[in-house]
């Protein structure tokens, strides 16, 4: 099974790549950019016996190390 | 408008940071796990007249910016 995790910062927190990134793309004239927040993508190809255990497993992993829940959230899709 | 862009490595390129997480999910006791690849995920909220012309504006972004092609793949959504 594959497991897609997005993982990004809170609303609120100071996302210093974003705003950078944000920066670059208006010095390269890119006009009416409002904003740009930038995250993490995992993509986990895991062997488990059915989507229920696979969530319940992926979701353990992010609490446990993917994300840093006092900062960030995350959320994950999980494919056959 | 809001663009959702993921940027991830091409098949075949070394992933470090991916082996790393790999590494550290096994050593934590998560079972049968076969690969972890982890790429970036931006999203741009920008001022646009109309879907066509977002989607053009964010696939220049990420040919002149937002991805390294030689290395790098990437795709995106683009969401009214």
């Amino acid at each position: 099974m594959k497991a897609i995790v997005n993982v990004y910062l809170k609303e609120g927190v100071l996302d210093p790549q974003g705003k950078a990134v944000h920066h670059a793309l208006e010095s390269m004239n890119f006009k009416g950019i409002q904003g740009v927040r930038i995250g993490k993508q995992i993509i986990i190809n895991l062997a488990a016996a059915n989507e229920t255990q696979a969530r319940e497993e992926v979701k353990e992993m992010c609490e446990t190390l993917l994300a840093n829940t006092v900062i960030e959230d995350y959320s994950f899709e999980i494919y056959a």
